[in-house]
């Protein structure tokens, strides 16, 4: 107990990770995780800051925060740290036009942007829009630049909605990558840009801040090379088959709930009962 | 010139790529690249031997062999090594039972292949069949399993055909591995177990053999790696922009046909003189 205190210590904010931490996404909009609700407001009237930090790229902010609250959720637009708003601002400084391979529900984020004569491809979860002739659309323009500029919006594995595991973003970037013969640039956790960004967006420096996530590479691998405390659940895509025990608790079903992990550990105690 | 005599020396077997090579494939069946078929003629009225060894796993043998007579080739389906066959010879031997992501047009290939309860996943080029609910489905069969096998038809990047530049199976393949963190076997050029099965067929030593390909990694690499002699044709994927000149011909575009390219080479004449 006194070890996770002493990990612990100094932590002044809380980086978020919302799929399959706060909520399991799904065709209804998904259901919250039981007691992630509860948590969620119990940080937040802590001393704690707390920020959302996601590679949601599915959804417009707007969108994901407006179905979170709808679950119940303390959440603003203002405290999600997104890829697509990330990766529009990298757009307009380098003066890139992009071919885009994205889900209709995220198109809103470039709204602002010069899709003609397209120089660059971005590549986000788009889900079924990962058709044969989508991919292979976004293959040809890469082939016909001198120098293809493939942007990445995060590069997840899978992840876990209701009706159970699906691909992410990071499988078909690795396709395009293949078969153009580059390599992405991944705008999304686990680039140290985009933990950076969150960091700066919350206020925090590295070292006084824990990431609490699902995704051993994206959440909790990736925070830690950038001098953060990282925190994996047993939610989401967590499977103790594939991944192996990282919280130090007891033996749960890879479908426990969140709190219940979380109050198996000393850290839960730290995190929750402060406030 | 006295050069590729020197090279050509004590070749024996004439082993031919199919799709770029003699043919680009599409829509309508695809359309003889000029020159072809009198190539392939004259090789065959040469002492030399000939075999066709192709990475085309959309189509069964017997498709294949009879969409190539009606342009004229000179083939029979016992001249040809294809990944299908080979692969079902596999899953036999291994008592593997696949599920199946490929193209409808190859399924016969694996008619005698128990499907049931599947313990592995075989990947073939699927083309539109390379959906995002049929990738999500075979991903989700190779995470059930406790040791995935991912079986893959060839792992080539891309291929052209009359309409353009299409995305190989070798693309997918790297999506499941990296989603799922495994190394799929690949049955096809350029594995050596591929092109000794291809020499065996044929009866000829790897140093008595040339193979003669589009694809600079798939054919040309994998053969010489086999200790075999190999030659890149300008037609079908190769690009000077992308992979430089490979033959020692004058500059040509990427869109000459065969009999020309090979023309300017001396070694056309040593290849296709001697019948």
């Amino acid at each position: 107990m006194a070890a996770w205190g002493e990990r612990l210590a100094g932590v002044r904010g809380v980086l978020l990770d919302i799929s399959g931490v706060l909520y399991d996404g799904g065709e209804d909009g998904g259901t919250p995780i039981p007691g992630s609700v509860e948590a969620v407001a119990r940080l937040k009237r802590s001393q704690l800051k707390v920020r959302f930090c996601t590679n949601d790229s599915q959804k417009s902010r707007r969108e994901l925060v407006g179905l979170l609250q709808r679950q119940g959720f303390d959440i603003s637009e203002g405290e999600v740290t997104s890829p697509a708003p990330a990766t529009s601002l990298i757009l307009k400084e380098r003066g890139l036009r992009p071919h885009l391979l994205i889900h209709d529900g995220v198109r809103s984020e470039f709204d602002q942007i010069d899709t003609s004569n397209p120089n660059c491809v971005v590549i986000a979860d788009a889900g079924e829009g990962f058709s044969y002739q989508n991919m292979n659309k976004a293959f040809r323009v890469l082939m016909d630049l001198e120098k293809p500029v493939l942007i990445s919006l995060g590069k997840g594995r899978y992840y876990k909605e209701t009706s159970g595991l699906m691909l992410d973003v990071g499988a078909y970037m690795k396709a395009l990558e293949y078969a153009c013969g580059i390599e992405a640039e991944v705008v999304g956790k686990p680039s140290p840009e985009y933990f950076q960004l969150a960091l700066k967006e919350m206020g925090v420096e590295a070292h006084e801040a824990i990431m609490i996530g699902d995704d051993i590479v994206g959440d909790v691998g990736g925070a830690q090379r950038c001098g953060m405390r990282a925190l994996q659940v047993r939610t989401g895509k967590f499977s103790r088959f594939r991944e192996g025990a990282v919280l130090e608790s007891e033996p749960g079903s890879k479908s426990q709930p969140w709190p219940r992990d979380l109050k198996q550990t000393p850290c839960s105690r730290a995190l929750l009962s402060g406030g």
